[in-house]
């Protein structure tokens, strides 16, 4: 990889809650701007259900195609948590309780109340190397390019450290955003147009917000030059001007 | 279908923005929470880029393996509102400016106001029913068993209405929670698994919460009669007493 690649990642959250709408992912927003900086973009994101077939191959289809991959949920201890086992079974790999794992574990818990339940936490595919929770010990675990993190949000955070080394990073993007209060994204869309096409290696996106007190858009523009983006900035602002308030 | 088939949906969150994490997702869980009551369970989710063949690719895909689709995202006015030409893409569908969604936008907005990107949002994919916009009129629409709504999380409630006669739903399922604190769930997972084996047509899930206040751990068990789950609740209520504080 050189230093002016597109550097791409899939996001796989996995979890029947996320489904339900019992519980509100924050995890694709915490890895995508952890990533950012880094210089790695997330080109998609599935959130599919505690089901062995489809998150397997869920992973080795972004695994294939994305730089890298990260998933979170379905490591802990119960019925449920079945995806250090299809991990394995996306790539062929055997999978067994690890003593390196379990020492992670020992961190934590004695060896009475390491049960069998909270052994299933040290089943590792053949391999693996492990990424360190320090939240609460359990190991996530790297295979080939794809990241297997926690999906408790505070635990997972705490695993993007020991991630952070294992990364190879391409390009970064900055951005600047110039906010239109008052005006729908209708009277901006051809100047807007004109000015990206005007400016080559530039993107530009037209967020549009409306609430009961405010409506307006907000213009994101995305650029690798701080230049271009300034220049950018200042034909925006002129665009907000032009279209009054 | 009959009463006590299975109906699911699979939503497709269009946007950039979703994906590098400027924007958080709160679709996803209004639309499963919708449905949950009308007997459809979202099978799947993904989040996609503003990219024209992976946006066909994913409906086509998508509405093929699920009963319903609802997209989110890329029917303003601006050039990266590219969902309908791809909806009509993805079923080989023309696509036109058609007077009845003109007529929507007529209510909202003066000819005047009426200019070449405000008209964009009236091009429909040919034979598509048009979904009722109460709060900016910018109509969504059905084509085959799939509903393309706004991303904009007030618009797209507003358009839920207008859904709910095109939707025949399946069996509801009923949930009960038990909440156990200050354990961990691996203390649970044996009996909990027990509990599942014993009760036919139960599905449990079990989410950790792991706070700086409160570690725990929620039990939430699913099925489509509520005497089987007021039974359950019951042996759950005794296994968390079991576990102790």
């Amino acid at each position: 990889m050189t230093d002016t690649q597109i550097v791409t990642a899939g996001v796989i959250l996995i979890g029947d809650e996320l489904l339900s709408g019992r519980t509100q992912d924050t995890n694709l927003g915490t890895i995508a701007k952890w990533l950012e900086p880094r210089g790695v973009r997330v080109g998609e994101a599935r959130i599919i259900s505690d089901d062995g077939p489809v998150i397997s191959a869920t992973v080795k289809a972004f695994s294939d195609r994305f730089d890298y991959v990260f998933t979170t949920g379905g490591i802990g201890p119960t019925h449920d948590d079945i995806t250090a086992d299809c991990i394995a079974a996306a790539f062929g790999l055997g999978i067994s309780e690890r003593e390196d794992a379990l020492d992670h574990l020992r961190e934590r818990y004695s060896e009475d109340e390491l049960n069998a339940a909270r052994r299933r936490m040290a089943r590792i595919p053949d391999g693996a190397s492990l990424i360190r929770n320090p939240v609460s010990q359990a190991p996530g675990f790297q295979t080939k390019n794809v990241f297997t993190m926690a999906g408790v949000p505070s635990i997972m955070r705490g695993m993007l450290p020991d991630i952070e080394r294992r990364i190879k990073g391409g390009v970064t993007l900055k951005s600047i955003t110039v906010t239109a209060t008052g005006r729908g994204e209708g009277d901006a869309a051809a100047p807007l147009a004109v000015i990206e096409a005007n400016n080559p290696g530039v993107s530009i996106g037209s967020y549009p917000f409306f609430n009961a007190d405010l409506r307006g858009v907000n213009f994101v523009a995305r650029a690798e030059s701080a230049d271009v983006l300034a220049a950018v900035k200042m034909e925006l602002e002129a665009l907000v001007e032009t279209l009054g308030g």
